[in-house]
């Protein structure tokens, strides 16, 4: 159940500064901040992850009103990091560049902290295909552009193609939870993942736009028919790397 | 002067909502807040963007002590933006999703407000090569990972390429402001622009890492040898939609 890092040089590393968030392997003590951590809630806006922590820390009962949250990555406005018990919440900003550079040194900090049997879970905004304005969509498998299940890495100047299909076992179980709050409509679908918002999402309204409404729509049905339910910027890079690193994702 | 955006379908819309910024043509006097302005410069992280307006509001002898300098897009935060007389301060977040987002809706921000003659420059923090640490590289032109000067945009499911030169008279007129300036070195070359900051920049620190430290030193030599003097996340992104949009930009 441990975090999987496949990177033979960070053995041999004598200390491990996880830049971006702040932290680091000789500054803190990461098995006595993190080592319990089950869950990891990740989204793009840190004001929302904040109230998120502030939410989970209300539904856990633990004790005070949690409105004092303290940001643990203060320390840099990159990203927003709160935890509330066993529940890590933690902002990624916008687009597949800004949640890898995230997810890398999550990835090193659970494994530091000897985190076990974590599950990390993406809660973000998208835009959904046929389905009722505020639905929620489990995602089965995070496709790209072409409605392909794969993310291209380019490591180095290689591109190297990485599955991003998900966890099933948590698909349902989330599926099932689902089922107790009847406020809101659930399903499961597939989520494409775009590198841009305007042009590359099919809308009309950005600085620059070459295609029809036409065209838009088209596009928008051979997604809606290869089973893509929502349109997001981050999924396929999360499954992936989640994947590799045995983490149980879910987005 | 004026931006251009090429955009056929925002002629016959009511509104436009500038959605990531927290502004739009109905809500705000856009002519009025922004006409006036001359420079844009942005830039990842917000603290740095609020930093960096209130130096320029020290350096232009502007009223006050440029302390309390109110963000712009304060409704979100998604960006952060200020302003320094005609100088605009935005942030970007980190990589190529999330500046684009961030461009698309201020290059029409400067469309709606009828802003002429507006320089745009990105200041942000990169990794040199070759160089001497805290060099400023002035980007004649950005270059992908293969070190080809072109940005690949997917429009829907079709690739387009865009060119990423940058302003020629910018470049020598921001070469010749920097010898006024002898504190630190400065040179001209080209801006490698990556979608991964660990994998995609040869770093042997990641959570993933599967090449050797002599394949990236060979990596890195040919992106020296090709040109490359230094390294980040959005400027190919950055040239072609100035470039498109007859913004003179620097990187």
């Amino acid at each position: 159940g441990l975090v999987h890092i496949k990177n033979p040089h960070l053995d041999s590393m004598e200390e491990d500064v996880l830049y971006h968030l702040d932290l680091g392997t000789k500054t803190h003590n990461l098995p006595a901040m993190f080592g319990d951590i089950k869950f990891v809630c990740v989204g793009g806006s840190p004001n929302r992850m904040r109230a998120f922590a502030q939410f989970m820390h209300k539904q856990l009962g633990l004790a005070g009103d949690g409105e004092d949250l303290a940001d643990i990555c203060a320390g840099t406005d990159r990203y927003a990091m709160y935890r509330a018990g066993p529940v890590l919440s933690i902002s990624h900003g916008m687009g597949i560049p800004s949640i890898s550079i995230m997810l890398h040194e999550l990835i090193k900090l659970l494994h530091h902290a000897k985190c076990r049997d974590v599950t990390i879970i993406r809660i973000g905004t998208s835009g959904g295909l046929g389905i009722e304005a505020g639905s929620v969509v489990i995602t089965d498998t995070a496709v790209d552009s072409s409605f392909k299940p794969r993310f291209e890495q380019v490591v180095l100047d290689d591109v190297v193609v990485r599955s991003t299909e998900l966890d099933k076992d948590l698909v349902e179980e989330l599926l099932a939870c689902s089922k107790e709050i009847p406020d809101f409509p659930t399903l499961v679908g597939h989520t494409m993942c775009t590198y841009d918002f305007y042009e590359g999402q099919g809308r009309l309204d950005g600085a620059l736009c070459s295609f029809s409404s036409e065209k838009k729509l088209q596009y928008l049905k051979r997604a809606y028919n290869a089973g893509v339910r929502n349109i997001e910027m981050e999924s396929t890079a999360f499954a992936a790397l989640c994947r590799l690193c045995g983490l149980k994702g879910e987005s």
